[in-house]
């Protein structure tokens, strides 16, 4: 299975604070914008392209977001890192085989129809990992 | 200018710790393993890659190592994302002359000819950015 990196989630505060550095300096583009209303993720979301990259500005939508938790726990920066794969269900699987646990039982679709899942920080040493795969994929 | 996502620094406590999830969860492997005893920098280093990028884990070398420093304030996980460019003096040039500031005055050579620079925080709205460029490169 090939884990491909899809994008830097950042916790930011305001995505039109954080936009112009993206903008204007890594001479980002602005490929989405959308809302996240679904309990336990609240958050308004930017995509940025930079080259063959993504980034996605994700600002809490309310004071008890978990993103809002997130930044007064650690404050604004990077959130997750997520990889892609062509199989999410096999590739949760795999890692469950190894003995990896994740924040949630079950991967969950966004908005946009992207299938996720966290791994847990604790089988990672730390840092906060998406898996995720496309409507294209399986 | 090309800004190219070259890697995403991953600051922890131990690397034999990290190591383990990249290379059996995300099928990485290591390219490259060395430490800076540089002042100011103190760490070491190990380059895994999976697929098109790379995570550089980074352990401190000392207790007094900024990469201490940070795993103290803002615990294990992301430092900074790592944006490569074709000319990294020109880089910093425009970059300057759109208002932005850097931690340093002036850009560094790491242990492997990687030419770099961390954009102050400040003005990428809270994370900490890095531009590089390779000896093979201006």
């Amino acid at each position: 299975m090939d884990y491909i990196l899809d994008h830097i989630g950042i916790a930011v505060r305001s995505i039109d604070d954080a936009l112009p550095f993206y903008l204007t300096v890594l001479n980002g583009i602005v490929e989405d914008r959308y809302t996240s209303d679904a309990p336990g993720v609240e958050v308004h979301v930017a995509v940025v392209r930079t080259n063959d990259k993504v980034i996605e500005l994700l600002s809490p939508t309310n004071k008890n977001s978990p993103m809002a938790r997130f930044i007064k726990q650690r404050g604004k920066g990077v959130h997750h890192i997520a990889y892609r794969v062509d199989d999410l269900d096999e590739a949760i699987q795999e890692a469950r085989k190894k003995g990896v646990r994740f924040l949630e039982d079950t991967l969950r679709t966004n908005t946009r129809g992207r299938k996720l899942i966290y791994v847990n920080p604790a089988s990672t040493d730390g840092t906060l990992i998406e898996l995720c795969s496309y409507p294209s994929q399986k």
